[in-house]
């Protein structure tokens, strides 16, 4: 196993290259407005290629990407290999527990082998927080580095693909109320939200949860804290509801799912309070009947699945941007 | 775990698209002899492309393929991810057991995401009958399923493949006799020939095999039932034997592998009283002394391995065709 | 599983074509100096391939090649793959041992499969001394068979990667003094060093290790023997440093990690008799601390990471080789 030290604050500068483009995609922390703006921009262009019939770009041709996943997610892995293809990227799938450290390699060891191999970008999935940090620390300087979640830390991507599907349905994030609702304290995904949310000025964002279900820094947040569904609900344009992460949960924090669907389960009475117009969102996979009723996940109101499709476009711009490839630019 | 409810007969309409055209593959039955002719035409012009230096041709370029197997087969999935790559499309392994199910998703769930990303086709393996057909009644519009083996009830690749072998070796089946022999009870290939050999009106189809390894509705599947080997072959122009599928057999239906050899086995000695030309096939992985003696499976009359073969034209001519694209016509 | 009859010395022919050039790839001995050499120079002219900014070559395009590794080692399969991939070739891989074997397929049932899909190349990794050969004696006329390590027997890949890296480094082996270090016994990686650096004529080839670790024919491998690295490494150009096969091992040969590394693991101490511009090597991955100092692995001398890269492009070469297509060249 890697020793992983907690990570801190990321020096902006970490993520950029010296012509202050980024180069690796660690954490939304840290970024400029504009930077984000960019990727939603990208983002955009790619909407259009998943329309055509063939929808592949030769941007990424002769480029290498290991999808280096320390912890298993197929859904992710999936996501991040497809957006590679379709940039016509050569991908190489590693189940990294499964190989190198069985014969004894270090971490260290088997990334330099990577890198020799002339990889291009490590995307890289890691059940511990600050893992994708450590491994852009180390790599050398012709790598990027994507972060595809780290423990609790972040999951940028997903961040960037919820705020690009946010905007896409409600235009900008400035004229907004947006809840997000459920297990925030083992959240990655809520973080990186959260950090995006707040770089971009968000009119107003909320959390709704319990309090044994809130990191203890939740006030530096910048966040209003609600802990009952009426009040964290009443008149926002969109609601994002959390993946309970039983696998991530010890013990004595929530009764039951029965009981936390009770008290915070997304329903059709619930949602009422919110405006009528209001937007539901979730990064999967849902838990039906657990945090979100049927009715609503598969509702009008539900742009979950949008949130997929959403997530290659937003994939491909980060993916093409740290390797210097934009749609009409130069590889 | 899915549940799926037992397949009754399929309305041809379900399959084709308001044009007329292929649009799903998931099984023969009730599928019009043109367009069975039209499947086998389009292979045929398939295998001058394994005969070029240059194995690819750019039909599904930019189309994007998910393998989706739910039972574990090395061999048929490879037969369709080489068919896809040798089409130019981007293929997507997925194990479905291992995935998502683990974190509580339900199929449709999963489906749907994958539908969000874009997809053109799912190819569908799956060890309960009429999984592939109710995966193929709830995708969105823009997406082709494929059966690639579900349960006991179809195989419909494979019987295109055996049919298209016969006709390049004897000719038009309508002047033939084809005997299929072994565990017919448990065999979606047997099915899927019988009735491809049907709607193809075939001279004359026999089945061979003991009464315990006889399906209840033998009767209504409009062949000749034998139950010993010197009546069932004589005069036949086409053997085909079954694989035993010892996994699916369950205790008291069969003494014994030597047992069945001795009763069922193809030896030379049984094959003498077929046609002097009659050709041998077999879908695999074939179990020698088994269903089959060695020096028959490797002898002059098998044409087992050109089933391997022709498989992947007859694959490439149905992905193709299911998906719009036809070798010389526009995608 | 297979019996493999232990290989005995390979006729010449049986690795090449009727035109005398390659075609299968499966043990340098019996091969001449001069195709030796071509390998070299055809490797160097890969070289530039991974400079550039798209890092493909169009030579295999439509050539289907089958990694079939019925051992894991995801670092082996990973570098043909992504040679595979640069040379625009379709890979599958597969796990054998996982697959067909499951449902009772013998080996040579599956191999026909394969050649019936028509591949064009297996690259093939087995626990048993001989296994490739046997492949290879077996396969169609239009199949190529890499070795990609079996058993204790031969390594030539990685054996021509290393004289390819010494080279590089050194200029002709003619003119050196090369020592390989370790567990000699058990190490195909340096009985395929010691016959490539044999019929390349280098200067002086030692090997430097415990008696308990030196094959039984050691006296007729034509090398030097040293039981102590102070001799062993005196004025040396070349250092290689074997991996100390764990696995492989078999009890009372070694007294422990500790006791090896006190008598041979390679210091910065150890080194300073060596020729002062002496370079290190080593196949990967390194036990640090049991074979080698980390300050040496990652030393100034060290070549480690460089025989990575020139790995891909030797096997590029190999590859090409046997499929009759090299760069600048017809396929």
């Amino acid at each position: 196993m890697m020793h992983v030290p907690q990570p801190g604050p990321l020096p902006a500068t970490q993520q950029l290259g010296p012509d202050g483009r980024l180069r690796h995609f660690l954490t939304v922390e840290g970024l400029s407005a504009e930077l984000l703006r960019e990727i939603l921009a990208v983002s955009e262009s790619f909407m259009s290629v998943a329309a055509q019939p063939v929808k592949k770009v030769p941007l990424l041709r002769g480029k290498t990407i290991f999808n280096l996943f320390f912890e298993p997610s197929t859904r992710t892995r999936t996501t991040f290999e497809l957006a590679a293809k379709r940039l016509s990227a050569d991908v190489m799938n590693m189940n990294i527990s499964a190989s190198a450290t069985r014969k004894g390699e270090s971490l260290l060891d088997t990334l330099r082998n990577l890198e020799a191999m002339h990889s291009d970008m490590f995307v890289v999935r890691h059940a511990e927080s600050g893992a994708a940090q450590l491994i852009a620390r180390h790599v050398a300087p012709h790598i990027s580095v994507i972060n595809a979640g780290d423990g609790r830390h972040a999951h940028p991507t997903q961040a960037m693909l919820d705020v690009f599907t946010i905007q896409r349905n409600k235009g900008d994030v400035r004229n907004l109320r947006i809840a997000i609702v459920g297990d925030i304290l083992h959240s990655r995904v809520a973080r990186s939200q959260i950090h995006a949310l707040n770089i971009l000025h968000a009119g107003e964002v909320r959390v709704v949860a319990p309090k044994t279900l809130l990191p203890a820094d939740v006030e530096q947040l910048g966040v209003h804290i609600h802990h009952d569904m009426t009040s964290g609900l009443r008149d926002v344009d969109v609601v994002i509801m959390l993946r309970l992460q039983k696998e991530r949960m010890s013990g004595a924090l929530l009764p039951s799912e029965h009981e936390f669907y009770r008290l915070y389960g997304l329903t059709e009475e619930r949602l009422a309070v919110a405006h009528p117009e209001a937007i539901v969102m979730h990064p999967g996979p849902v838990n039906r009947g657990v945090e979100i009723a049927s009715e609503v996940a598969d509702g009008p109101r539900s742009v979950i699945l949008e949130q997929v499709s959403n997530g290659l476009a937003v994939r491909m711009a980060i993916m093409s941007m740290c390797l210097g490839a934009r749609p009409g630019g130069t590889a």
